[in-house]
Order: structure tokens, then sequence, then C-alpha cells
């Protein structure tokens, strides 16, 4: 199975996570507070990794010591503002499986309009013992490439 | 005046906004959400202008519908996480204004270790009279340019 | 039609908010982080006045100058913790109309589990002009009473 | 050492949390979105322990397996709003401490303005082997309880 294959299968699947904007979300001019953005498509990210069956992360600690999937470098576009009442789609893909790291892409929808496009590169991470808050970056594991390849 | 000495006057000046990192920033593994660096950034933004002399945004959408400075684009780099107690530093500056739009340069620290390195493009906005969430970009207001020459 | 009437029409009117725990939402001990559950009470006391037909606090500024419904008073009991994957659902209802406020109670449950109970006491609100950050209670507006008892 | 000299001495012991409201802070009607301030007095309530000299939570975890002092019931009064550019100060005490958990009061002021006033119950938690997000309340810790004397 070469990487090549594995990276364009992985391309193909997307997931959609939907998003209800509430009152709270939204700041002062009435919009949606831009890291509000950031952390839904965490959410998409990590709801990408549970529909490929991944287990949760306080799951992968437990047997691999895997923590998550810490960001270590994100892009993202604003084209449009929210607002409180609107639902929106974060749909969500691995583009690319690196060595140690992987990139994933977000695009936020209300309906068919794009709001938010974002790029994020991320790695699987586990602590470094006896240090306060160090983590370092491990290959990414087999068990979720065999499960993103299997649900492909 | 011309618009590459305010360009290179305003690279100059530089804002720091500090943070206390808390329990509830972080996430189940133990490290700053990274959402909440976004969120910190954004304190810095407008750190940077209150600094400046500019009044707050309520005051600027009653007297020049400025609502703010929306984001269009970030770019952020995560170095190494944070946790709760840490003690933080948000370095704010403007590296570009453009003729619609500026971009700043934020540089999150934990005494000289640097943690966080974004980018961000914002603009000056109105709301668009009778349309929900709509905002439009306007030129950088002459009073916000006029206040950040004056405070270099 | 006596107040009785209507608080008990009220009182038998509820609504259900689903809730999709992320990460993000917990803290490092690996929970919900508790104001969590307080923004997402705060969500289900708006969606019952959308299901109720009243419009958005937008709308209703514009209209009538109602700004939404601060909160005066909350109490609430922390029973069971969640954590991020769970399912939860707000259930939300107005227990008692008054004067000048209202009684929203809230239950939040994981399946058949009750996991948080809250009672808040909100106002209806216009801005005081000319005033910063200020708020005044008016009468609870007719054309929500009238909203919330059609919807009975 | 009797219960009520350690509670009169830990009722006079008091801790201020500063706090600079933020744009993002705040929702559409421009005041501090209520969450909020419960996300400060959990700040508040961390700080009291942190400067009696208790470790962070992340210690006591690894040490005696005490993962923080979740809430179990909150009642909070919302007096007045708070809007960004205001700087509020969050006192906290410990007004009474009982067998298996402990009552905190906060007030949180501008300036010499008393904006919210809390009243928690906590208690201090640890985790229940092999389940998922289940915690145990355990005795007030004695080294907790002789730093906060101490520090008295």
């Amino acid at each position: 199975m070469t990487a090549s294959r594995i990276t364009s299968g992985a391309a193909a699947r997307t997931t959609v996570y939907e998003i209800a904007v509430e009152f709270g979300d939204c700041d002062p001019a009435g919009i949606v507070f831009f890291p509000n953005f950031l952390r839904w498509i965490d959410s998409g990210s990590r709801h990408f990794f549970v529909a490929c069956g991944v287990p949760p992360w306080r799951e992968t600690e437990a047997t691999h010591g895997i923590i998550g999937t810490p960001i270590v470098d994100v892009q993202a576009k604003f084209l449009k503002p929210a607002t409180y009442g609107d639902r929106l789609s974060v749909e969500s893909r691995v583009s690319e499986w690196r060595n140690r790291s992987f990139v994933m892409r977000h695009v936020v929808r209300r309906g068919d309009e794009v709001l938010v496009e974002a790029t994020e590169v991320r790695i699987f991470a586990k602590r470094v013992p006896g240090e306060r808050a160090r983590l370092e970056a491990v290959a990414v594991p087999s068990f979720v490439r065999d499960a993103c390849d299997e649900a492909l």
C-alpha cells in the first residue's frame, strides 16, 4: 500500500459536522467571534477520526499514549460572517498524510455559501514523561491509518 | 506623509498584552485549547489600537459607523504548548497598512520562549444597512491612522 | 386572561436543545468545564423563545428596543459530570412570569441521567440611551407573551 | 484545632484576581456574556488555592490523586453588566469547610461597584478508576487545609 494511494483515498473521505450558531458565540458586532470558527473546526477534525472508528483520545492515551492531535499550523480565510440562528456545516478531510504530521482541510458553509476555509497541520502526540506540558510528535499510528483506510 | 513612512513607523510600534493561563483554558491533554490563543491574539489586536488612543469600537460605531476590525485571514504557527499557571505575553504590531485592510503580527511568549507566531489580515468594517450580519470593508479611517501615527 | 392560567400554560411548554460535547469543552480533569453548562443553558433559553415564534433579538431591538433577556440570578446543581463524545439535551421552560422578570427552569440530561438542574431569573431589557453598558428591565413584552401563549 | 476556628480563619482570608474584559467576552448586546463571569469566578477559586501555596492540580493528581475542586452547586446574582475595556476584580474566600465539601464566596467588582455575587459549593475529587468521566468526592485533604491555615 503506497502512501500516495492512501493519501488520495484519505482525500476522498470527508465528514460533515453541523453547528447551530448561538447568541453567546457572537460579539458586540453581532457576528461570530472568529476563534469560535476555530473551535468548530477543531470539532470537525475530531469528528473525522470518530467517523473513521478511531477511539476517543482518552482511550488512545490509555492504550497507546496518544493524547490527541495537537495543531502545529493553521491558515484560515474568513470570507463571510455568520450570526446566531445560522446553521453551519464544517466539511473536513485529511488532504495529506506525512510521516509525523498530517494536513486537514475544512470548509465551513451556510447552505451553499462558503464562510470559512481552513488548512491545518496536526501531529499525533504523546506526553514527555516528567515534563510539564511537554508533548512530542510520534509517527502517525498504524491503528489510525488502518481505521481511516478501512473507513474509506 | 508617505505611506511607506507610516508603514515603517507603524511597524516599529508594538504593544504587549499579558495573559494568565487558566485551568478552564486547557483541554483534556492539559494544554491550552488552541482557539484560546486566537482569542488572546484578538485581545492583543484590540489593545494595540487602545494603546494608540483609538476609542472603543462602541464609540467608533456611534461616531463613524466603524464596528471594529473583523479578521479576513489568519496564519498561525503553534511552536510550544502552554498550560495553566503560565504567564504569557502577546506582542502585537501593524506590519503593513494597505488601502482597505492591514496586516498585524503577533508573537506569544512565555518569558523568552516563543510559543505562537501569527499573522492576521484585518479590515475596518461598517454594517450594510438593512442586511443581517453583512459587513463591508472601508478604507482605513484617517482618525485611526492619525492616532497610530501620533502614538509612534 | 389571568396570570395563573398563563403561568400554568407556560409551565407546560418545554423545549429541548441538543448538545454534542466536544474535546475543547472539557478541562484537564477530562470533564466539561462547568461554565459551558451555563452557555448551553443560555442556548436552551434562547431556543425556547425561538420555538415560540419570538423573533431574534436583533429584530426585537430594531422593532421594540428589546436587546434580549439578560440573566439576573442563576442557581445550578451539578449532579454528574459529562465528557466529550456525550450527547446531552437541555430541557427548558418558563416556570413563572412575573411583572418585570420571569423564571426559567432547565434540566440537562445524558439519556435518562440528570446531569445539571438550573433555575434562572431573567428580565427583558432595553439599553439606557447615552449610557455605556447600561440596561433597564422592562415589563415582559405583550408580543412575547402572546407568542408564548399561542405556542402552547 | 476546631472546625469553627478554621472556618472563621479561612473566612478571613481573601484573594483578589484581576480581569481585563475583552471584546470577545461580550455578546451582541455589548455586555459580558454571563458564563464568562462563571469562568472568571472559577479562576478566582483556583487562585485562592494557589495563593495559599497548594500545588497545581496536575501535581496533586500525581501525588494524591486529587484532580481539582469540581463544582456541585452555584448561586449567582448579576447586579450590573460589564463591557470590554472594564477592569474587574474577583474577591474570593472559603466561607465554610465541610467534611467532604466547602463553600466559596466570590464578589466581582468594577472599582467599588459590585457587579456579581456568587456562592459555590465544591468538592475535592478523585477519578473513579476504570470509569469514564466519573469522579468521587474525598475528604478535604489535610495538606490543603494545612496550606490554607498556614496562609492565614
